[in-house]
């Protein structure tokens, strides 16, 4: 779509998966450089590296250890991946996935090996949960960064249990289901299908999964990693596309950490999927739903209006968004 | 409502105007000093004091002057308020209105006829924008500290012509209007008759307008100003009911500046008001709706859980953000 056409006009599009509306105004900030004056500021890291709780040998800092990963069970430092719970928790399923002991790096500069335990002790933490039975939809989701609401610098993922079914994915599984109704196929299999072949907002691919820019793009560099094969529930995911999830993230991270100045880099990511028993419950969901992550750079800066009007302002439009994460590496 | 009841558990909300749904978690973040935890970091208002081109003397520093208030039209730098193309526009009907000459000043620090002043230049920018015939509906909205996406101190608004009704204006107007179908009167007068005499989500009001916590605020200290009397488009205020919302504005700011720690003290607001005609073209919109201005404090942090769910989180309810502001002065 919109090949033919080149764009330098603001168009208004509507995002098939939720409905919502972003205005693509591309004229407003025509260049990465230029993101300077948009972007938020520098995390300093080195400040407050000094007494991290989340560092190795800080152990005693944090509320009692809920699950961790060790090379040497007889020293508590020797963690690669440690759990713990939220310090100010939203309620008692609250907890941080401290996904590496070195406090000053992000996903981007860990090692794929690395990543593919993160993916796993993700998957871990999301099974105890949802076994807990108490949780209808367990949240997992990253900020990274100052910009991105992160508090800690230390890289952590956090993870909750929520007692109700949030909004947008109700409305993610109801647009799923009713496409699927209509079409006879999953709304996001079909994407995949349409994308792949012209390729003009897919950032990278491998076996197993899509790195795509979405058509409706809520923020500049906006990218979603999908699963190839249909799977409404990450629980679904098999050990060969967790390593598989594990270098496409990190290599969408370095794509994103490539093209951005080092004080923009921040971002949240969200992971999307089925709620807790819902295959069983809501069979329809699972042939509609397709699971997914959803990394969202922190750029913008017209936060009033944006709050104001329900509307996503976005100065870059997905197709140059791929272009420029496809060049960046 | 809710009186009955302490308010210690988590309680999801539906806010009526909008149908959003705001989770209430009142034991996350229990008392104002500890938003410290959670909150924007402190402007450094000095840091951009001296090349400031916002400030008297530099005006030859900004795109041409729009509009003035100049107490002597021989100087140049007399202004008191003063109207610019925004440097980096969305459209080229996006003006920045430069509130004071004085950089490091808020809203909160300016007297009550200055206000008086800066909300007639909104009305006289806003006509001016409605008259051109070209916009669906004319964007007024504020961004006060880093926090909430300012990038320049100075204190200055925003104004941006849109070609088109954006999603959340679209959403108040139609529920108003399912609203007045089903109960025969506007939906904000009647929770305003509903409110005032309980008063516990009351925060102040004048002869002219209330200060009002919404029911199911987004975020902590969120605060309405709406008019008395029914109004559905802005540019009905009368000369007098500029006035009291220019003192209403300054108490609700400077109770809100009192509650919070200084480096959190960042918010957007903005106007809601009819699309521009609407009140000619949809006489039932003139009959439903109900503008006003809604201010919303940047404390937050949750960041990733929010982009993700489409929840808000707010530890704050409002019967308890209302007693806060209410006793803040």
């Amino acid at each position: 779509m919109n090949r033919e056409r080149s764009q330098t006009e603001p168009e208004l599009r509507r995002d098939p998966f939720t409905g919502r509306r972003v205005w693509f105004v591309p004229g407003r900030i025509g260049r990465p450089s230029d993101w300077v004056r948009t972007a938020a500021p520098s995390d300093a890291v080195a400040r407050d590296a000094k007494d991290c709780p989340f560092c190795p040998g800080h152990e005693d800092q944090t509320p009692p250890e809920i699950w961790a990963l060790r090379d040497d069970p007889d020293d508590p430092t020797s963690w690669r991946i440690r759990v713990i719970p939220n310090k100010y928790p939203i309620n008692e399923a609250h907890e941080l996935i401290i996904e590496t002991p070195q406090h000053g790096l992000d996903l981007a500069d860990l090692p794929e090996e690395h990543l593919a335990l993160m993916i796993e002790a993700y998957k871990r933490r999301f099974e105890a949960r949802a076994r807990e039975g108490r949780w209808r939809t367990i949240a997992l989701f990253k900020n990274h960064g100052r910009g991105a609401g992160a508090t800690r610098i230390h890289p952590h993922a956090q993870l909750i249990g929520l007692p109700f079914v949030p909004p947008l994915l109700r409305t993610e599984l109801r647009r799923a289901w009713q496409a699927h109704r209509r079409r006879g196929r999953c709304l996001y299999c079909e994407t995949l299908k349409q994308e792949l072949p012209g390729g003009e907002r897919i950032v990278d691919q491998n076996e197993h999964f899509v790195a795509w820019s979405p058509y409706a793009a809520r923020m500049a560099l906006e990218c979603w990693l999908l699963p190839r094969r249909h799977q409404a529930d990450f629980l679904e995911i098999s050990p060969h596309e967790m390593r598989a999830l594990a270098q496409l993230l990190g290599y969408t991270l370095r794509r994103l950490k490539a093209v951005l100045p080092e004080w923009a880099y921040a971002y949240n990511f969200y992971l999307h999927t089925l709620p807790v028993s819902a295959a069983r419950a809501h069979p329809q969901q699972a042939e509609s739903y397709h699971w997914h992550i959803e990394i969202v750079p922190r750029l913008g800066r017209l936060a009033g209006l944006e709050w104001g009007t329900g509307l996503y302002v976005n100065p870059v439009f997905p197709e140059e968004a791929a272009r420029l994460l496809r060049e960046a590496l």
